[in-house]
């Protein structure tokens, strides 16, 4: 993979969309707002202002492009932006709980500095809030979005669940891990890619189009993540060596070797199950992945899933030159070092 | 206190609300469902049919007869009953998670079962789930119901967390302890009484009055709550012994009890910190509590919002035979033992 540009509407998504998200935060009590802010890497643990990474902001730049897609003006899509932000952000702030996670973002996690109380009671706040600013308007289009965020955030937990269950089980399939990325992954940004064009009154057909560009997106960032979670760098990613490994998460590169491990399928088992406190073993289980072919398998499925957002975004019939970033915005996530 | 009947109306709530509630939470996937239903108390662990308590269905109650209360059936009533009943427990299940709680309604806590991971993102399920439920028929009322569900979710919210930033403060007073109360317990069940009558497309005084029912109904109910966190028996309540003093919580008869304990200021305080892991400590503070008049404070706190509650109520102008239900169902709160 070659390290690529991130591309400008990620740039723009974070100057257009902060400011609303901050207004929505700043909605909360105070008890709420510090951590949520510093969540945000927009204050450290005492409040003051900080320069810290909130994000690649990929969820918010695809609702913006989706209202412009179906020719409205990006702006449309910013409560849908600020929402979708705001559903992710609950979602990790309960995921680091849940795997029990110290660092992301190169800082500390909330529950690790404010204690996992204020961890869960933020992630509530934020979760609703996010329908507070979508509903807001009351108008036909706001109630179709605040629905269809909803079922994303309800597939999203689902599959989420369902991550966690499969930390007990080593006999997930390759198509088990696939449906559980594209709830966990894949439903929040078919989500985001809908909601601005729903915003802007798009008829049915043209959103759908655009929510299966946003799901193919989704399963490639998934499968991306995916090898970022073995073979990622922690001076890259902000997350600890190994993390999936060492977590026994399912993914889809231990899930195609698992497959094709033959054998040495005991093996393998055993050096995924001792991959919890070695990181020796964690190494050793890597490199085997690797050897029966389970980062290709995933690589490929990434490349597979990019060509079908494509496909699908071409279905949607966006304006030319939206359609040209929300590609370029496809690829970056297939590039992406982080 | 006397022992009282419970009101009619919690029977027949649970009887008309239950098949819908049961509907919602079929939506979910099997991973959630199973904890769902288990924390709901209509299976055991291994998903057999139980008949273990729900709950005392209050936040139902209310709902259904907000809505008689302003002329309409009380079965308008029931969509805001069942999303204010899922929204309840999913705050239910983060707090056993927060306070590390590992028994209620007699049974094993959700967390304690299934492990921390189901237990936060079923609650997170549970708070979407409200959320779809009643925003389904998309009608003006529905609207504006789920845009006060989430404002009441809102503020319930913002009160635990404060609850628990209350934990490590040991000069918390009797009014930021009662602001606490109103947020964390009254915001929802002023949510519960108001839902019904929007939903029954009432005026907003109509509205407005049966909400002030319902925040002060909520905190004659968190009184009592803190009456028996200190005094409830665990056979009765399903809650461990001195629990709020063991938790370090702030609840109304220890601010009470502080505020005036003068000279035995000290002694009262370092009681209180040693009921953490010391039961004959939580003992002594409990009597000390009692002596310096914590628990008579709060017990007329309890009957004065009983009365401002029933002072609202009138102000609503009900329908005669369902303020009579209304009332009984607000003694009822306070003369409980569980």
């Amino acid at each position: 993979m070659s390290r690529i540009a991130a591309p400008a509407v990620l740039d723009r998504a974070r100057t257009i969309v902060t400011p609303a998200l901050r207004a929505a935060v700043a909605r909360l009590s105070p008890e709420l707002r510090l951590p949520a802010e510093y969540h945000l890497g927009w204050v450290d643990l005492d409040g003051r202002p900080a320069t810290g990474s909130g994000g690649k902001h990929v969820r918010a730049a695809l609702a913006l492009l989706s209202a412009a897609a179906v020719g409205a003006d990006e702006r449309v899509g910013v409560p849908g932006a600020v929402a979708i932000e705001l559903v992710h952000n609950f979602s990790l702030l309960h995921d680091d709980v849940i795997d029990v996670d110290r660092e992301r973002r190169h800082r500390t996690t909330v529950w690790a500095a404010f204690g996992v109380g204020p961890a869960i009671t933020v992630g509530d706040a934020l979760h609703t809030l996010a329908i507070q600013v979508l509903l807001e308007p009351g108008t036909p289009e706001a109630v179709r979005a605040v629905s269809a965020l909803a079922d994303g955030t309800s597939r999203m937990i689902a599959g989420e669940t369902v991550d966690i269950v499969f930390e007990t089980r080593d006999d997930v399939t390759w198509d088990e891990c696939l449906e559980m990325s594209s709830a966990k992954t894949g439903a929040l940004l078919a989500c985001a890619a809908e909601l601005g064009a729903i915003l802007a009154g798009a008829p049915a057909a043209r959103v759908a189009s655009l929510g299966a560009y946003g799901l193919h997106l989704g399963l490639a960032f998934q499968a991306v993540d995916d090898v970022l979670g073995i073979w990622g760098e922690t001076a890259t990613t902000g997350k600890p060596v190994f993390g999936d490994l060492r977590q026994q998460k399912k993914t889809l590169p231990i899930t195609a070797a698992l497959a094709r491990a033959n054998g040495n399928l005991a093996e393998l088992r055993s050096l995924l199950e001792a991959s919890r406190d070695d990181e020796a073993a964690a190494a050793r289980a890597a490199d085997l992945i690797e050897k029966f072919g389970g980062r290709q398998a995933t690589e490929e499925a990434a490349a597979e899933h990019l060509g079908a957002a494509l496909t699908a975004l071409r279905a949607a019939q966006p304006v030319p030159a939206v359609e040209a970033e929300l590609a370029e915005l496809a690829q970056y996530v297939v590039e992406r070092q982080q």
